[in-house]
């Protein structure tokens, strides 16, 4: 059977100017194929509802699981929920088990001020994902999960997502470092390929001081036939 | 007059597999944010001609430029120049001058041999990127640049091409760093936000050695009142 397939939606103004380096995707993509996931497909878009409703809802119906980051704090820029509940056609409003979640993280009941209750906006039929690192929660809404876009608590919830998904066959990989231009393993590379039509080969060129090199990579769910061509791609 | 839009395709399954982080994105970013051409859109797909295809039609008929990365290399799996050439329909093949960049290459021209040849094979109507670092050419075909996926070479192809960009007007940038949770400030932000809707107001948290804080970043065009709001924004 294929493996489950998904997608991530990377949201933020500050991923497209430049100004921060997303790391949640290659965490995600590392973290999917570890459990057999195949993250197919990975889309930036910008604090914008059209483009956030487009992009959810292309991606939504296209793969079996979508993961987004971003947008989900207390600032009036935060609008990655509100953005989800209309590419859903659903309501959405502070919800009491959301806001008993944040209240509890408060000494003063002060602090939980009208800014900070956005963060218990949830969708309509939406269910909570747990942030143990500074509480306000994410949401699952059909097969989407909407989760937060600093990385610490990104990463936490996805672990706390993790055991929920039901993964696939691992996909496993070997990597042979070979320091030679491309151009000079690719015939040899390609006939292996020819030869394991079911391993996905792939070679990622490097140039380190000076030197072009590439590194052949195989990847597949057999491990005995990974050896096999890992013992090939040594020869090259 | 608004500035000129682009988007990003990453090709390339070890993004995708969590293998590489690609940072050739948030160079574009960067880039095109000093020259005034917004960056809307980033997607990543595979080795995959079908989702190259479906992404740089989607990409190119939307948005006034669209940049490449990935695939234009000599192995079996770069499949970037053919899947461009279906996506616009017109024929590929060896082409005469990319074939001379090549061969100028090699002392011995026994070197360029067939794989290595690949990399000449050009969409009709295409004109060639130059590739200083490693020779083997991108290409510019309708509004879409393709270009390599080893971060100097696409750096050194995008500085080949950026003087042909014609830029729209910067936007600027001002940052102020708080060491409060963003929480504390986003009632003032939106306060500020709301009596300077032209001007972009974002707030970007971090967890610093267990403090919260966020960066309170402006974006306009228009100096003098970035200037205004940073001292608004200092007060918060």
């Amino acid at each position: 059977m294929a493996n489950p397939t998904a997608a991530m939606l990377v949201i933020g103004d500050e991923i497209l100017s430049g100004r921060t380096q997303d790391t949640n995707s290659n965490h995600l993509a590392k973290t999917l194929t570890e459990i057999g996931i195949d993250l197919c497909e990975v889309r930036v878009v910008g604090d914008d509802p059209a483009q956030i409703i487009t992009a959810v809802n292309a991606l939504r119906n296209q793969f079996d699981h979508v993961f987004t980051s971003g947008g989900i704090g207390p600032t009036h820029d935060d609008i990655t929920a509100d953005s989800i509940a209309k590419a859903f056609g659903v309501g959405i409003d502070i919800r009491e088990d959301a806001r008993a979640i944040l209240a509890s993280h408060y000494a003063n009941p002060a602090d939980l001020n009208k800014m900070r209750l956005r963060m218990a906006r949830i969708p309509d039929g939406a269910s909570l994902i747990d942030n143990p690192v500074s509480k306000a929660p994410g949401f699952l809404i059909g097969n989407v999960f909407v989760m937060a876009g600093v990385p610490a608590v990104f990463h936490a919830m996805l672990a706390s997502i993790l055991p929920t998904l039901a993964g696939g066959t691992p996909l496993l990989s070997i990597s042979v470092r070979v320091e030679k231009p491309e151009g000079s393993v690719a015939a040899a590379l390609a006939e292996i390929a020819t030869q394991h039509p079911d391993v996905s080969i792939g070679s990622y060129p490097f140039i380190q001081n000076g030197v072009f090199g590439c590194n052949l990579v195989a990847r597949s769910t057999d491990k005995a036939l990974l050896k096999i061509i890992a013992a090939k791609l040594a020869e090259i």
